[in-house]
Formats: C-alpha cells, sequence, structure tokens
C-alpha cells in the first residue's frame, strides 16, 4: 500500500493529502515526529522533513512541491494544474506565495509557535510573532478575497493545487481559531467551497492529544 | 525582447539565468532593488521578490520554481529534468534541498548577512549566523561529495536543474569567498564541471559596486 508520512497540522502535508483524496489515491498515513529525528525516517529523507511520500515501487519521494508534479504527471484525474503553460505558472506561483511567504508570515508565527513548539517542549509561544501572524493573516484574507472577486478560483477558471496550498494552511489555522473569517467575506466564501469538498473530509477529522479544534472547525457551514 | 528582473546575488535568479543561459533563451536582465518596494515592480510581483520573467507575450511571471517550470514546459532544448516521473521527483526534491534548507542554513547566513545587509543599510553581519553559515557549508559539501560519488551529476545521470540550483547558491557564497572547497573534493570537482559550462559565462562576469569577488570566483581551474 502506498504511504504518506505526516504531521496532521502541517500545511506541506495536508497540502498533499488533499491532492490523493482529490486523485482518489488511498495511501496510509503514517504520523513522524521528525523533531525526534528518527533514524530509519533519516534513511527516506535525510532533510528529515515531511511529507515523504512511498508508492507502489517503494521508492521514497520528499518535497511537498515535489511529490505533488510527480502525482500530477503519473496520478489519475482530476488535474490540479490547468493545460495552458502560462496559467501553470500562476498556480505554481500562488502555491509559492503560500508555501513560501504565508508560511512565514503566517503560519509560522501562529500554528509553530502556538501547537508545535509545545507539542515539542520548545517553549512557550512568542506574543511579538503571535501578533504578527494575526495582523499579516488579514492582509492574506484581503489577497485571497480580491483573487477570488476575479477569478472562480484562486488561478482562474478552475480548482488547481492553489486553492489547496492556501486551503492547507488556513485550515491548520483554523484548527487554531486563527482565522478571522469576519474580515473577508470573499475569502470566506471561498474556503467554504474548498471546505466542502469531499477530499477536505479527512482534515477535518483531525484531532491532536491534548488540542481539541473550536467547533466551527469541522463545520462546513461555519 | 524577454525580460528578467534579477539581482546578481540572488541564487533564485542565477537558478533561472543558468536555466535560460542552458537553453539558450536571450533576455535583458533588469537590476530590481526589491528593499525599496518600487511600486511599478508590485504591479508585476505583488510578493515583491526577484526573479520576474517576461515572455514574448507579456505576461509576467513570479517565483523561480514556476518560471523554471515554464520554461522547462516551453523553451527548447535540453530537457532540466529526467523523463522519467520519479527521477524528476528526485531532482525537484534536491531543487528544494537547496533552495529551501541550503537557503537557510547556508545563504541566508553568509550572502545576507554580509552583502544584503550592508546594500540594504540594514547594519552589520551578525556573527552568529555567519559562523552557523560557515560551519553548515561543511555539511552541505559533504552531501554534495557524497552525491556526485555515487551519480554522475546530482539527480542522476544527467545534468538537471538540481546540480544549477546547486551551484546557483554555490556561486553566490563563492563570490563572498565562503566555500572552503578544500574541504571536500569530490564537491569541488562536481563544481568544476558546472562551472566551465558556457551558461555559467554570465554569473562569473557579474560584479558589485563596492564589493569585488575574489580572484578564484571568475577562475575555472579555482
Amino acid at each position: 500500500m502506498r504511504r504518506l508520512y505526516h504531521l496532521p497540522l502541517s500545511p506541506f502535508c495536508r497540502k498533499i493529502r488533499l491532492t490523493l483524496a482529490e486523485k482518489g489515491i488511498e495511501v496510509a498515513l503514517i504520523e513522524e515526529k521528525v523533531w525526534e529525528r528518527p533514524i530509519d525516517f533519516l534513511r527516506l529523507n535525510p532533510a528529515c522533513t515531511v511529507p515523504v511520500y512511498v508508492g507502489r515501487e517503494g521508492r521514497p519521494m520528499a518535497d511537498s512541491g515535489a511529490i505533488f508534479e510527480y502525482l500530477e504527471e503519473t496520478g489519475p484525474e482530476p488535474r490540479l494544474l490547468p493545460a495552458d503553460p502560462a496559467d501553470r505558472a500562476e498556480a505554481r506561483r500562488l502555491v509559492g506565495w503560500f508555501d513560501d511567504k504565508f508560511h512565514n508570515e503566517v503560519t509560522a508565527n501562529l500554528v509553530y509557535e502556538r501547537v508545535n513548539k509545545r507539542l515539542r517542549g520548545a517553549g512557550y509561544p512568542d506574543s511579538a510573532k503571535v501578533k504578527a501572524g494575526s495582523r499579516n493573516v488579514k492582509i492574506h484574507l484581503d489577497y485571497i478575497g480580491w483573487l477570488t472577486e476575479t477569478r472562480n478560483w484562486l488561478a482562474g477558471d478552475h480548482l488547481t493545487i492553489a486553492d489547496f496550498a492556501a486551503a492547507a494552511h488556513l485550515s491548520c489555522l483554523d484548527y487554531c481559531g486563527d482565522v478571522p473569517w469576519e474580515h473577508n467575506d470573499s475569502a470566506k466564501h471561498w474556503y467554504a467551497r474548498v471546505k466542502s469538498r469531499p477530499a477536505f473530509r479527512t482534515l477535518l477529522q483531525d484531532r491532536l492529544p491534548g488540542f481539541p479544534p473550536p467547533a466551527a472547525y469541522a463545520d462546513l457551514d461555519f
């Protein structure tokens, strides 16, 4: 069986879980405490990051971007990149926006400070970072709102990996109750559409011991 | 004419410049002081990062990963990704290794501390960071050495974008005299092979006002 080594609140893992579910590829999920640097896992990925995907051929693949492109090239429909190369570039640009910019400005400041630090026994959240993250998330919600007012989905007419990348980050924040949805109606409406897809169900069932999500987390009519 | 907005010592821009040169695509290089947040440039890329590529159709593209995939999908030979999907995943994993891990552990600690800070008038290098970067670069040279002892190029039998991503970072460090080449012979030998490619020439001619590179920087027999 195909395997995905992951962590529940990793946006990079969630992006791949959404991709797998949307394409109907079943995997066994294996939680991997990367901060303990398990020797067997280091053999699969010397960078010691999740996600790592192991397909039927048994060859481990690391880096969520590389895994996504592999699944897109070899996996079943639906395609999560547009057909036109310039449109594909736009979808990939937005993946970079969320996995790089949003990640550094928001996810790292909120989810990593509040949850990852405690899981790893690495101390208390840095309040300056939490404050910065709370401020930055509003700017990004406005950007999402603006995009979805001019386009059907983030990167154009169709759902793409850009929507999954963005929703993966926001779903991690949402688990912590850190998304001020009232700030931007268009962004909220877009998220409700992504959240109601069957592929999203597995994420909504995630529960971290000692960190229950707010009631709205799994509510499709939040 | 095609344009590339760039900064000379940006490893992400250098990766794209190498890709363009290897494929024989001519571009006008436009230096962009992103830290001044020029309003016209923000219109091209709201993330305000380089590289930004503008092709013949005039549509701006941001994010070096997205630009690379576009050039690979639409540009001329040689291909910089292998044909086999799992081999492609390995090449892309290594791009992620250098653009993410190496970038954070080495490039940001050395090049950004020594050069970018001064260019932007943002103060003096943080000596703890410089020290960490100098320590980390050796570990990465060993990884490169190990890869090239078991493979012809970093990702396999042929030169790929992984070699260019790695060489782009190392060439920025090399401009600052920050690569202890004597540390690993195999890594040095691999870099000499990449450096001697015609595509590399443009990088070796870069000169930053006030920051002359050491003599060995442009020397193919360093």
